[in-house]
């Protein structure tokens, strides 16, 4: 039951992708006492209603009466940039809400124990795997107080990004690089490494990038510090410059600690990053189970060469049985290539 | 007009998947003078009726008066295991014929030609494309008398067939490799190498199995001899050894003559050759151009480790211009996991 309309919440959803962090992406669809639809909404961008006041604004209570309130996540019951959901589902009279996830945020908790208290029938779980999916970043934030992180990587049919001597251009087609281009704004932040802008001098737009620069070889020159706000991690102390900021961690093993990295980026606002890097750092993000979600663009070529270099190189490893597990969740063409994702298992 | 029909010719055709080399996949749907679907067949297998034929006998002139004929390849004109197809459908008076691909094949073709004669109106390279790709075994056997090539290859995401001391156990699921059992039964024979045989023991079940052994270093108790009939490539004379067969070639760059062994192998009736091998013979396919196709499967795990095995490694390749270049035929899941299929560009 109601598979069909939360499924048409997801879709809803899905249009505020990007524009909503630290928001979750929440649709609403209204059925009227028979079952009928007569409206739908949502989260359009942080700071906008929230999807159910979204889909009950456009109808009147006397429209809504006794009807059926589809929504993926838990109304909320608190004071935020907009006043309690839950009470104006009761106040519209609806006899029935559904609901894919419970809301793990505390704060903006107790929707559906209001809503049962005013009489109203709750039926939670619908369609809960994919609707968890669909808020992954939210969920991971919420309950963790870390980023979420997506790994993002082009590689040859052997899983190469670049041949022994470096070359890389072009592994995939530029419709796959412009999809990657897309990609990039559904995340607050995209981060790369000293070595991949001193190789590549890529442009990089973006309105907020992280720069991991260890050593400090940077040139502020370059064509990524041009636009955006910056985020340059490195070990010793700095003054901001103009949009640069520098934010300073530590160590570990003669690297970056990443993690300290990351749970400052959080607390600066930043709650998804997009890495595109090289085979080091992502090896490193892979060995420290930090990436929890991978994109894999992949070109229909063969290097055909051992020699070249591997999309990951981490770590030493000897037996199968070790390697890092993931879940296939998208598999889809982008001619002349495609691209998968996967979630950290 | 008549491309849903033809549709369905190709999806009865691959219903003898496997069962008619050396003769094409073919599927046949015919129309009464109405445009009414009253019959369809396919060919079974080899010696069996052709498609045309098993359609047209389930139904009588009668029906078929007037009527339209869609076939994926144009119907042949000469006595082989039956007599030619286009005499019965000029005796049933159909008034029109839909082809996909005319016959390359020198020895049927004619039959448009005959058809027109007999005042049959003949149309066309109807999903032309589609029907080069279902037939690509066959086109390339008739056009270049050489088997057809494929590669199947299972890595990690990182593109690791085993890990630098070796281990590969398992990399694909359970399912997976069931699929590829499956895919197996689909081509005329399986080739692999003695360096496969002696690290991994399989028993690779198969009508014909194709064994890579330079060295002659084999030793003829393994599984793989237990059953079927073997070919073993060799450079020195051997005689022949119950089910045992050794195919004599040169050697290049000391290397067995590949190009060699496969039109031996085509004139010992194997028209097409499934590759489960290491990386080193799968580079030297790609490397001399000899794979027409590749089936890749993907196991949702990084190895994170540049020295592992590449799948391909066959080449210096300094420069990603220089790589191979296939095409994405197929894209598809086998949870876990997912493959790709590519044919050469």
């Amino acid at each position: 039951m109601y598979e069909k309309e939360m499924r048409q919440c997801f879709n809803l959803a899905k249009k505020g992708m990007g524009k909503t962090s630290p928001n979750p992406l929440v649709g609403c669809v209204i059925l009227d006492k028979n079952g009928k639809q007569i409206s739908s909404g949502y989260h359009k961008q942080y700071g906008e209603n929230h999807a159910e006041r979204d889909a009950l604004l456009k109808i009147t209570p006397q429209q809504a009466n006794g009807g059926t309130l589809i929504v993926n996540l838990e109304p909320c019951n608190h004071y935020g940039k907009t006043p309690p959901c839950a009470d104006l589902i009761i106040e519209y009279g609806l006899k029935r809400v559904v609901i894919a996830n419970k809301d793990p945020n505390p704060k903006a908790a107790g929707g559906i124990k209001k809503l049962q208290e005013a009489g109203i029938e709750v039926i939670s779980g619908i369609l809960e795997n994919e609707g968890t999916i669909l808020n992954r970043i939210f969920f991971k934030n919420i309950t963790e107080q870390k980023p979420y992180i997506i790994t993002k990587i082009a590689t040859t049919i052997d899983g190469k990004i670049a041949t022994k001597i470096g070359d890389s251009k072009w592994i995939t087609s530029e419709n796959s690089r412009k999809l990657v281009k897309k990609f990039r704004t559904q995340y607050d932040a995209i981060l790369t490494t000293s070595s991949t802008i001193i190789a590549d001098n890529p442009e990089m737009k973006h309105k907020n990038k992280i720069i991991l620069d260890r050593s400090g070889k940077l040139n502020y020159d370059m064509k990524i510090f041009q636009q955006g706000k910056i985020y340059v991690i490195t070990t010793s102390t700095k003054n901001a410059n103009k949009n640069i900021n520098f934010i300073n961690v530590t160590e570990q093993n003669n690297k970056l600690d990443l993690k300290q990295a990351f749970e400052k980026l959080y607390n600066l606002g930043i709650k998804s990053i997009f890495i595109e890097a090289g085979s080091t750092l992502n090896g490193e993000i892979i060995k420290q189970n930090l990436a929890d979600e991978i994109i894999h663009f992949v070109a229909p070529k063969i290097l055909n060469d051992n020699d070249g270099i591997s999309c990951f190189n981490g770590e030493k490893q000897d037996f199968i049985k070790n390697t890092k597990n993931y879940k296939l969740i998208e598999l889809k063409q982008s001619s002349p290539d495609y691209y998968v994702r996967y979630i950290r298992l």
